[in-house]
């Protein structure tokens, strides 16, 4: 496996697979590797011929007060890890390389679909991730690019800008990975402490409890969401960020649970925020790859 | 040659053209050509073995008080011309090809050196221009892009987001093409009654003037930009939007000057905005082609 930290090395490499004929996969991560990753490469790997993941903690998509500095990191782990995954590429770049006249002048935004959900409490969070993702596909050119629906709406956010774009690549969708006991994973879940740990059970679960109502025939969201807050706040270090339901596309709140909506959470436990969903309602939602 | 009015024709024929090694050249206009868009299509012919022009009066450039509808378009007589100028192929997509979700939720948006000069007046005009313009790029895809010194604080736009935002694209600049009068050629001057024809001078010698004075040794721009202001101001039907000296990459008004600056005009003469511009000072300044 290759590992490149120079933009002109990826392009050299890209271009060379591209002018042969192959096609490439891309799977865009913050590194930290976990099974969700992974599996993201596993997708990749059945549909490409080269396979690219770049390692890159952006800074422009964390908020002053956010965990930048903290964000866990582990280059060489993270390099073993791909390789045995199969990934031909990983794309390291630091932030000078990515970066260099900081910060950008450039900002591509998504209007709407940023303002609710992750986009109240994380203001410029959204296009942080928007501007980095264009210029990752404008590096790597890739056919197919691979994302974890556990970031439901940075998922809707990407498939929306690639279509008001024209950006020549496929997105691809695969399923959210859980540890054994339901909580989802994340880079993140590192931070937590055995307490908090187990506290962190309260998001899946109350998915969990929505999705039994629900097919009970609940379907006014005010009931579910207030069902779903009351399982969180029984533990002591959960604060919720929010509890919502929305139009799966649009990411408009919906009162009612006629068509696709998404479940969606975050919440802090202790200092750490996390966030889950799920998708339900209207016809039945299919990732790419489960 | 050939004219294109859907996105997947004009992707088809770049990738056959660049499957097969060729270079693209691209001209991105909004149609009623006159040889200053002409000169662009001679340097992309130079340089590349295929040659697309688009053809797009972008909506979301133009204010809602401004001239969208009433911009000048002569289809044919623009693929007479451009075929004559020897471009392989004509991109001319309708509204809603470009934009079948209007408006788009997606902007590029070029922050800073988009605050002044016709920024200033056209709020909203630069982030328009920037994400047609990368529309257009992920669409045709060129190894080169031709664009005319007369629209400056465009160009500049232009480059600092293709940096910016990786875009695999060479920038190439043009330098303005004149009447023999001395007027800068532009799809607006047809707007011009004979009378404001002959005032619409003032910005060309407006620019003679401040070149003149500068060669005298005058680089104290409250001068130089006093005296442009009499000179456009003799015409009765004459009105400034803005006289302008700016560093020519940061586009920062300067007092002095120093280094390389751009002169900038807008001048509305009666109701038709005009401009104009040239750079002076520092090391000279070299257009890609003259």
């Amino acid at each position: 496996m290759l590992v490149f930290t120079k933009i002109q090395e990826m392009r050299n490499w890209v271009k060379e697979r591209r002018d042969s004929g192959q096609e490439i996969g891309f799977v865009p991560t913050m590194g930290y590797l976990h099974d969700g990753h992974l599996s993201l490469v596993a997708a990749a790997r059945q549909e490409n011929q080269g396979v690219v993941m770049s390692i890159f903690v952006n800074p422009t998509q964390f908020g002053p007060q956010e965990d930048y500095a903290a964000y866990p990191r582990d280059l060489a782990r993270d390099c073993r890890l791909a390789e045995e995954a199969g990934v031909d590429v990983v794309f390291a770049p630091g932030v000078e390389e990515m970066y260099p006249d900081y910060p950008p002048l450039t900002v591509v935004d998504v209007k709407e679909i940023t303002k609710g959900l992750c986009g109240a409490s994380r203001p410029g969070h959204f296009a942080g991730v928007a501007t980095v993702v264009t210029k990752l596909f404008n590096i790597v050119q890739p056919d197919r690019a691979y994302f974890g629906q556990k970031d439901y709406q940075q998922v809707q956010v990407i498939k929306r800008m690639v279509k008001d774009l024209n950006i020549p690549v496929t997105i691809k969708t695969v399923s959210i990975k859980r540890e054994e006991d339901g909580l989802a994973m994340s880079s993140r879940n590192t931070y937590l402490s055995p307490e908090e740990r187990k506290e962190a059970l309260c998001l899946s679960e109350a998915l969990k409890l929505c999705q039994e109502l629900y097919e009970k025939g609940v379907t006014a969201t005010s009931e579910l969401i207030e069902a779903m807050s009351a399982r969180i706040n029984q533990e002591p270090n959960a604060q919720i960020d929010y509890v919502a339901i929305c139009d799966a596309e649009s990411l408009v709140p919906v009162k009612e649970i006629r068509n696709r909506v998404v479940v969606a959470l975050a919440v802090k436990i202790g200092r750490t925020r996390l966030i889950d969903n799920m998708v339900i309602g209207g016809e039945s939602f299919v990732p790419d790859h489960v």
